[in-house]
């Protein structure tokens, strides 16, 4: 059993090892040979899908059979029209700006030195995630074109699907002319290894994606930076001043458009001067998607008042991020109090405020600590692809390298580059 | 003793809190009011002067008394002329754009939502240093420009020092203004608490100046992310193309001129083909300052016939940071060969070419992997200064947030902007 243990961490060090190498050549690859392998992958997902279905099927039965819930197994699916879905997300990469070689604030010194910063991949990304298989594709495809290599660890339950996708994109990634070591996978689901990748020195940086217990496990014992977030505890303030449409239509999308996701609202805090007015119009709204209500004292005598049922919330209900048709309510006396709510409970993704105020505004753009801070908007915006990124590795909520939605520019780094003529420092 | 521990870790957590509250009110105060804390500081490095020179004696008593080389003797002493110099830094900090507040890509999406960057401050920022006292000044006042606080651990050998600055610097900060609790300083020299300091949470963000041994008990340890850097193992490669006046100064200048930095050459390496035209010239001009060379086979013999002494390399010395007037030689027979001594004996800080071929300094600046990659110019120039940022806290030589000198700019994050008119997710 010892022995055993220690090929599979060797094997893990001899993967590391292939795609810290492939990373050197991926470094200079021009972009159309990164494009080309891109279109690859798109067509290949088309023109194999039998292959990649046949292997999806057998984690889609294990994973039935072992009394998977049908929101777990949905996630795990694929058929035709997801892979054509994924076929044409591809192709949305492949036509994004490459970010590599790009070389910005060059500048001429008094001296004449030429100095300026260009743009670089990291080196070897690695993902640790949970069931959808889509990821495999996303993550990959989302590295090359950044000219990256990366390490890729999914789900046990997935091990089928991950093991014919990685198998179609080292083809097509080789028939671009790219080495196919940059693109590792670890096909051992033993748990254990799981910590053997997290101190693995021949990656630069790990991406985990999937729940709060996976991203806190990563962070807490990766000895390399790890890019964390898609934690959201997400709050909307409707202010005294606030427009009762736009907050009634803001509230109810970023609460019922997609609750499972983290840019969801989870509390809605209302200024008391607006509460009467508001309360029954957003509890009605509300009612109708079946959302339900968690409200603080005040907010719940209103909203029985109106005829809506609600239940009272209890500690725990604020800072919770609920995933789900629930949300918390809390009255305030003062954008004072509201800010002072969000410091406490929020976890730095995405908040607003819905007002007329401008200095209201204003204070709650400067004043609030999020990856996102919105003035009369939905927090469901915080997304890549909202934000005119293309696509996105996942949502950082932390203040170093990147914050909020990382795309391609978020997985390089720079490094200076100067032209001289001689010169010598006096 | 048990009790007293606890107490000490208590204290440290009391400071980081009292630290991350006053960073919340940092975040958004006006430049004048920073840049007047600035000027304080500065007046009172001058007016002070009787106070600060007299804990320091104590500081270099005690040292000279527990036998402290004279180096490190130097390092650690303050006079009227350092602090008149540490006076005009800090003006010099004040004379810099503020990078807090600046708005970038902002831009207008089809859907009317406008999205774009703020700059933040980090929140608190952790500085565990070694012996100069002047640290203490530019870390405090790097971070009160950029809206940080900061969480001061010097060394025990200057803690009068050190103890006399903060008093300084939080006297000045309050009298402009500002929360004086935005600098803590550390007064326990117990080391055992460093430990601790690396797992607070109040604390966002650690740099740490000094040693490699320091560095490297930082980076292991801290649980919160570590800007590192500061370890360079720099070579300037000598191309067959070279000019050969250009590469015995830029040689010289990048050995020479500072040794005991980071930034100063550590290995020449050069083209078989120019070594019996550069070889002599340069040796005799290194000779002349001293410099003691440990060369490979075929550059020993070089050496030796042109009359100077010179030792022969051992394996060690290859990616050595010598520190000092020492250079390790070592010939190629290809730009191929150098790029792969570079990749396995380099530390990613500084690499400089000296070349008159295009495509040899083309291939040099985008294949080496290092913070700076010069062409025809000395490794000594990787420094804020030099590179136009004013002033810096460090050299980073990781990828991740920032790369190379860093200044005020990379002590700051940003958060996503979103000016609404009502807008939800279809």
């Amino acid at each position: 059993m010892k022995t055993k243990k220690i090929s599979a961490e060797q094997e893990l060090e001899a993967k590391g090892r292939a795609a810290k190498e492939a990373s050197r050549k991926m470094a200079y690859i021009s972009t159309e040979i990164k494009n080309k392998a891109l279109h690859n992958i798109a067509d290949d997902l088309i023109s194999k899908q039998d292959e990649i279905l046949k292997a999806n099927k057998k984690d889609y039965d294990a994973a039935r059979k072992s009394g998977m819930n049908s929101a777990m197994l949905d996630r795990l699916m694929l058929n035709v029209a997801r892979l054509e879905g994924m076929s044409k997300d591809v192709l949305a990469v492949a036509a994004l700006a490459d970010p590599v070689g790009e070389v910005f604030e060059m500048r001429t010194m008094p001296n004449g030195l030429q100095i300026g910063k260009k743009r670089v991949p990291i080196g070897v990304i690695g993902a640790i995630y949970e069931s959808r298989p889509n990821v495999t594709i996303d993550i990959s495809v989302l590295c090359l074109k950044s000219g990256n290599a990366v390490f890729l660890r999914g789900g046990s339950e997935t091990i089928h699907s991950n093991t014919a996708l990685v198998k179609l994109i080292r083809n097509a990634v080789k028939r671009a002319g790219l080495p196919e070591d940059a693109v590792q996978f670890v096909d051992n689901t033993d748990r254990s290894l799981v910590g053997h990748i997290l101190k693995m020195k021949t990656i630069d940086m790990i991406v985990p994606r999937g729940g709060a217990q996976l991203i806190s496990f990563v962070a807490e014992n990766a000895s390399m930076p790890v890019l964390t977030g898609g934690i959201g505890v997400c709050h909307t303030y409707v202010d005294k001043t606030a427009d009762i449409n736009k907050a009634v239509a803001i509230v109810f999308n970023a609460k019922v458009q997609r609750p499972t996701v983290c840019n969801a609202l989870d509390t809605i805090i209302l200024h008391k001067d607006i509460a009467k007015e508001f309360l029954p119009l957003m509890a009605a709204e509300l009612a109708k998607a079946k959302v339900e209500l968690h409200c603080d004292q005040k907010s719940l005598k209103l909203v029985k008042e109106s005829g809506i049922k609600a239940i009272p919330a209890v500690a725990s209900d604020w800072g919770k991020e609920y995933l789900s048709l629930v949300a918390a309510v809390k009255t305030v006396d003062s954008l004072d109090e509201a800010l002072a709510h969000i410091e406490r409970y929020g976890s730095g993704h995405s908040e607003a405020i819905v007002t007329e105020d401008y200095t209201s505004g204003q204070r709650f753009l400067n004043e609030v600590d999020a990856a996102a801070v919105y003035v009369n908007a939905s927090t469901r915006y915080t997304d890549g692809g909202q934000f005119g990124l293309g696509a996105e590795v996942g949502i950082s909520t932390q203040k170093m390298h990147a914050r909020g939605p990382m795309g391609l520019k978020e997985l390089t780094s720079y490094k200076w580059i100067i032209y001289g003529n001689g010169q010598v420092r006096p």
